[in-house]
């Protein structure tokens, strides 16, 4: 059983990539959406809400053999505190995506797209150059988009054009050759940063992880995955089944998250 | 002492009407900047939010005389639990900017704009209703205005302005002579709104309020004001320092508000 949890939906794209990879993996999944966004908080509130989110997964549930942190901004802020705290593996989405855009880059020159907190962080930038040293990296916050996927301007909508025109011209003119899609919510609008940045390789952080955690999920596939959110079931559940089609078999269930 | 409360930064709005016109008001105020944005998530959760904002006050003030509830999702979503709950005068933005809405109409059609959870509720259109039975109502959530605003997408930025079309332009063509602006956040992209309105009179449903409220503050002026928040103190000042100008005193404390 794998233990997946983000700030809100977005972690659902790594949870797409997984069932497309493992079709009967068995999983379960919070969504933090009574908190999201995760991304424009300051580090001691996002070590917080990580510890909870981690606490309440295990709790839930007994027989976890890994957890996917498919959420940038946490996998960028609290891996440390999360593998001191608990003694079992934790992935999050920074080191894979760093190795396929090292991987990838054939101008030695990549960037990282994600939320205000991950950029500051450095994280992906440290891990990129602590792979091959002598990388170029240029990072863009875009604390927008994260709100505009949660509030529909999805499907090519001019407005996330014009704001990805605004946040991604700068790393276009770059002259990266490779962009990180930082957070999980971005796969979502992957269309409209693609058309921003042209001929650039986008790398997918979540599913980038997802290939890392594969093999923590052989032989349980009989068990339907739960979703648990910290506000609205019948939005986020509407939401999954939009993007996970017909293979969404199941309910959200409510959890008070502040009281772990 | 007033208490005044809100999500996050927008409530900063009323306090510079409170500040203009009773310039020595003492007050405390509370944003809840580790949870904004309130109004897209559920009714249940906002009650508990608000409940928790209320203990908080109480808790770090004794000598509050009235509270102002300067967030306009809590005043359409919880006023009346938060009066069942505490004995002390409370006010919400609703009443007194339907009441200022309902005398400026001159065609009697009333728009109101506001977060999905405000529009949700139908605070505004029931209390228009109530004081005049015959109105006409044109209600339009706008969910994006507050990422905009937090995310400093002000001043008359492009991307406003086309957002404000997308969300205005039906609230134009409906006809209504007089907009209530429902949200704390809003009088923040005030002149973008102004122009996709052409012609239509605006109400700032916080400085409404604070004409209720100036009864309670009189002969109390010889206090610092006290600001807390839930997270990031130090952007909060910021934006407090750029919106209130040099009548600034004083810093934001954090607090951890999930105790309460």
């Amino acid at each position: 059983m794998i233990a997946i949890f983000d700030s809100g939906l977005g972690g659902l794209t790594a949870v797409r990539e997984l069932r497309s990879l493992v079709p009967g993996a068995s999983y379960i999944y919070f969504g933090d959406t009574g908190r999201v966004p995760y991304g424009t908080r300051s580090r001691s509130t996002i070590i917080k809400y990580a510890l909870q989110d981690m606490r309440f997964l295990l709790a839930a549930e007994r027989d976890i053999s890994a957890v996917l942190v498919a959420c940038g901004t946490v996998s960028s802020t609290a891996m440390d505190v999360l593998r001191e705290s608990f003694r079992l593996p934790i992935f999050g989405v920074v080191e894979t995506a760093a190795a396929a855009a090292a991987a990838a880059t054939k101008n030695n020159h990549v960037a990282v797209i994600a939320t205000a907190a991950t950029i500051r962080s450095g994280a992906y930038e440290r891990e990129l150059k602590r792979i091959k040293p002598g990388i170029k990296v240029t990072a863009k916050a875009c604390p927008l988009f994260v709100p505009l996927v949660e509030n529909g301007f999805t499907g090519g909508d001019p407005i996330t054009k014009m704001v990805c025109e605004r946040y991604l011209s700068p790393v276009r003119e770059s002259g990266a050759d490779t962009c990180i899609l930082g957070c999980t919510h971005y796969p979502l609008i992957r269309d409209e940063i693609a058309e921003a940045l042209p001929g650039v390789t986008l790398i997918d952080a979540g599913a980038e992880a997802v290939k890392a955690i594969v093999p923590y999920c052989q032989g349980k596939d009989d068990v339907s995955p739960r979703y648990f959110v910290s506000d609205d079931p019948e939005a986020f559940e509407q939401f999954a089944k939009r993007l996970l089609g017909g293979d969404w078999v199941g309910r959200a269930e409510l959890v008070d998250i502040e009281k772990y």
